[in-house]
């Protein structure tokens, strides 16, 4: 590389693109499929279902506690397309950079996505590079999208839950919104807390092995739990009722959220996953949950019943029962 | 929709996304597994090998004549996904829309999408949106990746051209690039330039029928003919030569090229594709780009010989030789 930011001749098609591509992405990712440079990757694929995926990844800060903005585009998209209960297979990659934007922070970024991708057990085997003039774009922004492949039969939904089932959650609620907000307005406290940006393949494939029932998975990112089981509510025309006091919250972040003024239940997450099983099977989904990665803090936190359709409620602490609503606005612009 | 322009609440992940979620993307796009709502699309995948692609179009304005970015997101990753001998299936969509942006041209971009995929026949079946605040982004992003299903036993690729080969052009080039910097300058010739974005899977499926050795696809947008000829030399360490009075030119675009001081080989194009063919299927790949939609103005327009590898030269109307080298720098940014 001849320049150590990126400049508008990176985006052009002509000789300085081949050597950032050459230099900065080959050398990053160094996959022999992705080296073959063709406009389309040629890709074996075991199967015939498939899993198809995309998320845009405009986190700002792009570095902060925990993880940065490459581990969140790798972990995200995975995670959307292992909710199908598909096994991740392959990643395309789009970047949006702004001139100016020093190539050491692309690199940084382009090792936290190769590593995740390692850990995830996925290729990125395609992609593409813009650049946009100075003052458009910010930094970097990252698109993924996964392919994966999905077992005959297998058909979860977030319009399948009946009454009677039975609500996981995989660990520890508001970790990624917090560790970014923090890190962003420069709070103190951001010292203990660390997003949980992860990849959940192998946690989901191993609920799925013990509860073959299991209605669907979701991973409650943008919005938080909040929007993650009103969209399962409506989607199956349930009612999900959650018991507060069994849901994991870690003491920091539940501190920061008082302070801040947010609710928990709305807040980002990018490591966690919600299940709805039969109650027959969800004492097994919960010790899957708890012996695979990332799962350690799983727990049952709630019930469906048929009635009234589309609601959530949380049973508080005090024994109260209150609605808990989708947000309303925007709590936390930028989160992923 | 309760607001006619993008608000940073139109990302939160609550209300308001879903909200334009169901009244703008569900109504515009309209597709029964899109409309599922999954974070993964669940799909029929018929076949054992896949061909994925993906690029982030960025392109400034985002409406110019012959098209918009929404025809060009669709028509350029379709046009990658086929340059593999891939039949296109689907697509993923992820939008990253700025803070402020009229609803009214998103839906009007979302009906080009719409259009174009159907004319290409490949479904949009999965998509995400962010909003970034204003003085970021800049109107709209589009991401796009695309699955397409692979043949068995089909290999094209860059590296394939041999000495011998023939190269062809499926029509005029520089058209759409001359079209979106009149539109960007406001220069008058613009009037009867129009970008040529399209769909070209069934032209090259027309190619592949009768020219079953075809060695590769590759469609000349950014950088140009010269980006893609010096990649296709590179890559098959060859010598490719082209003459260029064969190379089919709209007059207006050759007068608007000189008077900008374009090369029109450096012009970047979205409805055309470069292919290389034996001598021996060189006529019958001609005539089936000809009867193909889009494919008209085709034309035979040189040939591959064993050195020097990795050079591209161009035989002048004069009987000169140069080199055709590719863009140093930047010519058009923000031109896809």
């Amino acid at each position: 590389m001849q320049s150590d930011r990126i400049l508008l001749a990176h985006g052009s098609g002509g000789t300085m693109m081949r050597d950032l591509i050459n230099d900065v992405f080959m050398t990053g990712f160094s996959d022999d499929i992705l080296m073959r440079m063709d406009d389309a990757a040629s890709l074996d694929f075991p199967g015939s279902r498939l899993a198809f995926s995309t998320d845009t990844y405009v986190v700002n800060p792009l570095f902060f506690p925990g993880a940065d903005i490459g581990r969140l585009a790798v972990c995200g998209t995975v995670n959307d397309v292992a909710t199908s209960g598909a096994k991740p297979l392959y990643l395309s990659v789009g970047f949006v950079l702004e001139e100016g934007f020093p190539v050491e922070d692309l690199r940084r970024i382009l090792v936290s996505m190769r590593d995740a991708a390692a850990e995830a057990g996925v290729r990125i085997v395609t992609g593409d590079t813009k650049v946009v003039e100075k003052g458009h774009g910010d930094g970097c922004y990252i698109n993924t999208a996964g392919v994966g492949v999905l077992a005959e039969g297998l058909d979860l939904s977030g319009s399948n839950c009946q009454a009677g089932d039975v609500v996981l959650l995989s660990g520890t609620l508001g970790d990624h919104g917090i560790a970014v907000i923090s890190t962003r307005e420069g709070l103190t406290f951001s010292t203990d807390i660390e997003s949980d940006a992860a990849p959940l393949g192998a946690l989901i494939a191993a609920v799925l092995a013990v509860a073959p029932d299991t209605r669907c998975f979701r991973d409650p990112t943008r919005g938080g739990l909040a929007s993650t089981l009103n969209e399962l509510a409506g989607a199956s025309g349930v009612c999900i009722t959650i018991d507060e006091t069994l849901v994991p919250v870690r003491e920091q972040v539940r501190g920061a959220c008082e302070m801040l003024g947010y609710d928990v239940f709305q807040v980002a997450n990018e490591g966690k996953m919600v299940t709805v099983v039969p109650a027959s099977q969800a004492e097994a989904a919960l010790a899957a949950m708890r012996d695979a990665p990332y799962g350690e803090d799983a727990a049952i936190i709630g019930e469906v019943a048929e009635s009234p359709a589309g609601r959530v409620y949380v049973q508080t602490a005090f024994g109260a029962t209150r609605i808990m609503d989708m947000l309303v606005g925007e709590q936390l612009p930028r989160i992923c």
